[in-house]
């Protein structure tokens, strides 16, 4: 529905996909608050409120087209939104007596509010693709490299052996939470909000009820309970859904980062012309999509705490929080959108050195397998002894730059076809495979029938 | 199951219910990570992992008495978390060879997650039952008070007329709508945690998923995909949550504190001896629930955002955000329960000035109406007309300091049985009786059958 | 210097005051760095580095007009910065071989932190006259209202007698302590930011220190120990005075909005056509700036979070954290100086009712002088007897409607005229005169010597 | 003069000194609010308000032993705040008549405002000792490093070689500027609060000025313009400058997390019995100090938030922005403190591996040489050849995993002496030693004359 503009200015882009900018726009917004106008005295004619005629005349006027979005800000600047002077330019708009039907029984928060839904109700969609879009690649690198070894770091050290499909199987049943929550909120969170100047429908009478029905009913939004003029938990529901979609994203970008460091080098950000380079240095390979999305997911959380302390709205309108809330949503649906189309294109595009990953998992010279040295002694020699001989083992190989393996050859009763055995990582990854499927079937539950989002 | 200390300390008793100072007391946590060894132990027995003798020697030692807690954090200091000594001196404790079957297949982080989901589980319970308690008030106050009149407020200006039943309705649903979050966050979002050191449940062997479903099972928590070392989703829908719960009490909070304004006086909280008095004059009567929970709630909001900002965790165990959530998570904990706490005794017990709410609705003269006064002349004058009478008719009226009745008694049509109906501020309230039946057959469709929380 | 762009767009309006729109705007980054770039030339011409007619070829190409900032923005999408696609096209509009001295010796985020600190600066100046003006309508509000009683109110309740120009003092007060924060952070902490791909300035060998001091001369910045790449103080310095100066703004804001309560009616918002209106109410007065200005202060707030959780920046340049300072800065500084430029433009036009003041200063019979009374009691009845016979007499005061004084009469040996006396509420004002001479004083010593704000 | 506590609990040690501890505790306080009292009477004694023997009576009373301090809070659970309850249990330890002078003239925030003051200032002694502990050992690396090569890092990707001397001069700048911050808000900003129920001293009459000035000469804090009740720029300062201290410690607790890692290896924190450890596997080493401490700098950041979000307070008391203040304040003062002696303890201990780190430069077989390459080959080739040389040679290297310098010197005109030379990154350290020598130039000129915190 709404235009199609692309982000724009000299920062929004890094992190701001276009499709997200398309959906959460001035624009959008402007299309939304009509949408809404629309919607009411369409509803309004069915209850027969005011006539039809009006009602189509005010349809057929609520088109963003020569509206001047600017000019409707610098109005809002006076009145506090900028409703009122859109009313007023709606109704000059529309053609005869209609214009007295305009935003009849409404007031400028049930406008405001219900467009908040439907723009939401447009980024998610967004946000959904990206997200299974996302989800799709992190279960193609889960099956692909299911037996792939890596270290598992824990506080940025090495601990045992893991392989990089669970790691992308962690990515994946992250997004599928998210994505879950996403689907939830649109389908029960996402309501009208008509209540009139004080949340009483006073000016509809006993049409109230019905209008409200109608309005929810054109707009594809939920009925709620009651006016949530100042009950905001839908809008902290929104947040909250946001902030994780965010936060995943962050989460994948900083494992994407650390596996580019120099010294780790496992995985890159696709290649591309002019990505990732250095200003001075050619021969960087910057991670700027994993950066771009760590960045907006620290600015996404700030917004999470705006909407949630703007939970405490006053009476029956607030002075204030209510106000911060529309650019604090409208950015908030960017960045999280915004982080998640990065991670997106990072990871369906990630190029891996599995080499290399194999060969850092020798760096600590077989301390990755003390833990299992010690299970394999602990039949024969018990199990104190057998940690006793392992730790005894792993203080010489740390301080004569030998590897475990030699030590335990000298130290131990384990021959060297146990040795091998022992040492080979790929025999101590647990439940990995299981994990990694669990993951997969999730994954594969929650796809829709046709190959929509492939 | 912890044991019930009492909100302890200088400032904390302001801002902590007793009630949830038990549920998320050092203790609480320390009887929380001894559950969780002793459910470990007996998993691995089930599954022939360990022996069952060294399962019942360990479940008999995972008693807190004995453990000290400031010696636990004090060794906590030099390994990053607690677990490490915790796990030593529960090792001390168990009899026999049972030392070598302590703590098995498990990293701390393992104890220290899941931990927090029981912990976060029996607070849960705590606030489930606040909010409940106060959803019950305030449905009272809803069909107590459905024809009390009071000028419904919007950016702290009287608007049109309202009652307090929907001002009480509003709060309802807010509380219902965050108590259906807090069971769905119950239910399905905490889940053990089990991993081993890696996440790959590496000395487990083919065992660790069986174990993993005997942990959860035991502990009543719900099993998940993958450990979720790294993967902090759960954690931000327990935030989530709590942040809402805040939210409400805060909303709550600042209508209180506004109803109980000197120049307002409508409510008040409830009285008793030394409560909301001041130190230096006796005559006020402070909303000091209201200020307590506003504390509580904004603070509250701050440990979302680092609940959420901790969701970017390096690789498979993070340097920071992880441990950062131990404390963030205790004390939201808190806040949240304390806030709602507060709110469930402040709206149990409120005063209500019901003669002086509709005194106040009078304060504007008539104002207040002045929407239904146009909309009454309209039949007869036209719309156009119609509104610039009124509009003409309120300006002298302001002017005149006379009432808006007055005016239109010179000026329009209406004879004075006429403006009695229309100055009848019970006449215009619109959708409000219906609203409060909706929010009232939600509240009672969601009563447990038993009188429970009555 | 920057051009001058309106508040643009359909929200921005409502929150950013045009003066700071200009120094804000992407042409304000963009010619910030271009400024940037001119003087790196010059001081490099200046030390020998690239010659003389090199660097004015590059000045004379250091104009924003020409440039396409939402070109710039989307080639920064793969870069993950603007700054290379601008040196890219800076160089296409140099003359000559020039184009090889372009950029010489510095990297990204030398530009793009200078040019953060250039567009502070300017930022700052606009800031500093908003507060200076502030100041101004405030010290005449303390000075023309300094007997101007009303209640204190303390948790909203009344609590003794205070004058509005106290009140107003108070406001100068912090308004005069944020503008001594700017000014301090203005000359000490915006310096330039020069140290080259890793902060050794290594293309430019022994010239380098020399450099820095020829670029920091040349754009009137401070000349820093050390290139500051990754230590942020500075950022966080700025942050801190802007999130003062929103936090000032939004306690006026706060004070005035509750002031303007149908039920206080003490001080209204300046009037103007369409300001304030409602687009359903025309009897309302909203408080409209104030609204803004909360909102403002809400957001900003949450913006200084983002920037001091971005201090931990990692090694010689940051992944995310960095990128993130860029939005949050502008925003910060347009929100800060947004807020404050509401609250100069209500408090200079703040409509008093003085007399509602007084007549609310009665509002509870007396009961605001119960602490004097009992003072004035004490030589005659000593302090227990005094304390207890006029809590006796507030307590009949106030469960028979009557007043303080009338109980005080028939209880108290105090006669008529002593009654008079000690009900006078402008005998009980203690040092408030001396406290507005203080906060006058402090005003008048920081007055620039020209009328330059008046 | 506080007790000396150690830190308790399960989780606090972690996070939090011995020393910040006892500086914060509920103890210290209890302290600082009966020093208030203590400081009142006597200031009062002196301007003739009390008699002197009152003051010396209630002087004798305040000292901490025999208050309890649950007890205390228990009962600021009905007032709302700490205060009622303590003035009573004062009165009730004086002897005489005494018990009316308590406490005279004040309100309950003046006491908590003060103490507040006071526990600021006892803790920033405390962080300032720290601080200046952690400049002295970033000194020391400083200068016995200032040759030791390593790659400079830019978005974690090698950039150029720089010095750990630099690195440590980094951390050494950034620790002077806050401690600078921190020593001039302990003199400027923190100030006595005394402004009655109201802030007009009314009952002190024309005495209050005098009796504020006492109290501050005695306390040792400054004396304001104003009673500062609702004008918090002063909470706002301390927090800006201890969210700086944590900012700090959390930028040298990620640098030194990342030269930890497994891979990288070129640092390591200090190693001791039960340090770093781990539960499961004994061979890793992990940074406990710097997770702690970047743990504790995010929590750190949210109560910055708190406090200025609290900076919006309503008219002469707030309604929970000010209750909030006193956990978010002592939290702060312990999570700053707490994370800088991590830090001090870290940095004074750190492990070096030098050897690493000069073989980490080499990672890139010659590439983080390459800028100075095309340097080196300009005055032959001109600049536009001489970087398509480098560029063709880097890319060749790349490709086949051979060195820079061999491809240079089968393609370049350079002869052996010249490669070596160019390949020498001692060689191409730009301004490292200067800026080494600014620092350490600096930190000279702020160590006190005695070896005070040598």
């Amino acid at each position: 529905l709404p235009s199609e503009p692309r982000a724009s200015g000299l920062f929004a882009p890094v992190f701001v996909s276009d499709a997200i900018a398309a959906t959460t726009s001035d624009e959008a917004w402007l299309q939304a608050m009509l949408d809404f106008e629309a919607a009411l005295a369409a509803a309004e004619a069915d209850a027969g409120v005011i006539n039809a005629a009006d009602a189509e005349a005010i349809a057929a006027a609520c088109r963003t087209d020569g509206f001047d979005v600017d000019e409707l800000g610098r109005a809002a600047r006076l009145g506090g939104n900028p409703v009122i002077p859109l009313v007023r330019a709606l109704g000059e708009r529309v053609e005869g007596d209609a214009v007295h039907a305009v935003h009849w029984g409404a007031t400028s928060q049930d406008v405001l509010d219900t467009a908040a839904m439907l723009v939401t109700a447009r980024s998610f969609d967004v946000i959904a693709a990206e997200l299974a879009a996302l989800a799709t690649s992190a279960a193609d690198l889960a099956e692909r490299h299911r037996h792939t070894l890596l270290p598992a770091r824990t506080l940025l050290q090495h601990a045992l052996p893991t392989t990089f499909g669970l790691k992308a199987a962690g990515w994946l049943t992250a997004a599928l939470q998210v994505a879950d929550r996403l689907a939830w909120a649109r389908d029960e969170r996402l309501a009208v909000e008509l209540g009139g100047a004080a949340g009483t429908l006073a000016s509809l009478g006993p049409d109230g009820p019905a209008v409200v029905a109608g309005v929810a009913r054109r707009l594809g939004l939920a009925e709620p309970l009651l006016p949530w003029h100042t009950d905001r938990t839908r809008i902290a529901d929104i947040a909250a859904v946001l902030g994780q979609v965010a936060g995943v994203a962050g989460k994948i970008a900083i494992d994407v980062a650390l596996l580019t460091q120099t010294e780790v080098a496992e995985a890159f950000e696709p290649a591309g012309p002019g990505r990732g380079g250095s200003s001075t240095l050619p021969h960087k390979r910057n991670p700027v999509g994993a950066a771009s999305a760590a960045a907006a997911a620290r600015r996404a959380h700030a917004l999470v705490g705006v909407l949630y302390g703007a939970m405490v709205q006053e009476h029956e309108r607030a002075v204030g929080a209510w106000q911060a809330e529309w650019p604090a949503l409208t950015e908030l649906l960017q960045l999280a959108g915004g982080a998640v189309a990065h991670m997106r294109e990072v990871v369906g595009g990630l190029e891996l050195d599995t080499e290399r990953m194999r060969a850092n998992l020798d760096l600590t010279r077989g301390a990755v397998l003390a833990e299992r040295a010690a299970l394999r002694l602990t039949p024969d020699l018990g199990r104190a002894r057998a940690r006793q001989l392992v730790e005894e083992a792993s203080a010489r190989a740390a301080k004569q730059a030998t590897s475990l393996r030699d030590e335990l050859a000298a130290s131990s009763p384990l021959d060297a076809p146990a040795l091998d055995e022992l040492f080979d990582p790929a025999g101590y990854l647990g439940a990995t495979p299981s994990f990694i499927d669990a993951a997969l079937a999730a994954y594969r539950s929650r796809e829709p029938k046709s190959g929509a989002h492939g």
